[in-house]
């Protein structure tokens, strides 16, 4: 089963995935943790080039690519093999992110085929969407990489594609409010997954 | 104008690239020389993970991602900017080597839809492929990359590969017969050359 965390900039995904592995732990459950960009040794180079190297220029395009490269590793390395095991699998950020920062810029139906190209077909059996106010989310996190830099309104459109890829999978994204205490967040996450378990 | 040029390990690609780069000089032109992967910072970032870093596992799928990575940057970086000042560039290795190294694997159709997005749509306005008995062209070369480990069944069919491209754009691509002397190679190309120019 892979389980997916969405959500832009300091809505809470680290505190959350970090919740739910030890409640799923407490039921025999053992998860594994991962995320994009970095899940694999060659994602760890690439998340150092995309968020930390600033002085390695990187235009549109290639961005997009080394996002896909990424995960075409971690599916393939990672994800599927522990999958096949049977594992569950909590995965911070996965396709929507990318469909989220990248729309627009391309295609939609280009932009599919791209990342079903990287992802080999393996998608998420759930997905949980930190939805916050980007404001509020970017005052709360105090980070200094190249996402964290972009200006308000990329990120409120990156919100907007969020909101709107839920609407067209309600099933499996389910978009949870991310300004309540991190508890709230936490006790409505694990609700929802009780449904699915 | 774009001059490409193409062809397996050690069919001598460096040294014909130097020899037209003179010629082109002694015409009074200036033109650039780049390579693929590696003609950019970020390119120079994913040469080293493709080719010498031994350490870091890829798996197919991000392998042929980093290669279209590399020519996005390229292409947005140098290439276009400098055709635009009309510049004549002379490149080691494009797209049809993407082509001729993937091919197989994928789906036809797949591979183009990916290249042309990472090409931007900037294609060659005419490659020079070195054709060489992979066994020969292995043997005249030192390589200790990833490519040059590679068993010579692939190296034979990625000779097949450049060839049955060859066939389909006889116009761009011209068939080169490297295991003549580099002296012949050189005077063959300039000789073509100066069909276009």
């Amino acid at each position: 089963m892979l389980i997916t965390f969405e959500g832009g900039e300091g809505a809470g995904k680290t505190t959350l995935i970090e919740g739910v592995r030890r409640h799923l732990l407490e039921r025999d459950y053992e998860p594994l943790v991962t995320r994009e960009p970095g899940g694999t040794q060659l994602g760890v180079e690439i998340r150092k080039l995309l968020l930390h190297n600033k002085d390695v220029a990187i235009e549109k395009r290639a961005e997009l690519l080394l996002f896909l490269a990424d995960r075409a590793q971690h599916v393939s390395e990672m994800l599927a093999p522990e999958m096949m095991k049977g594992r569950v699998i909590l995965c911070d950020r996965y396709t929507d992110s990318t469909f989220a920062y990248q729309r627009g810029k391309y295609d939609d139906q280009l932009l599919r085929v791209l990342c079903h190209f990287a992802a080999a077909g393996y998608s998420p059996d759930i997905t949980f969407y930190l939805d916050i106010d980007p404001k509020l989310g970017l005052n709360r996190c105090k980070g200094d990489d190249k996402m964290h830099d972009r200006d308000i309104a990329f990120h409120q459109k990156v919100r907007e594609n969020f909101l709107e890829l839920a609407t067209m999978e309600p099933e499996r994204i389910r978009v949870i409010d991310a300004s309540e205490s991190k508890e709230a967040v936490l006790h409505k996450v694990i609700e929802e997954l009780e449904d699915v378990f």
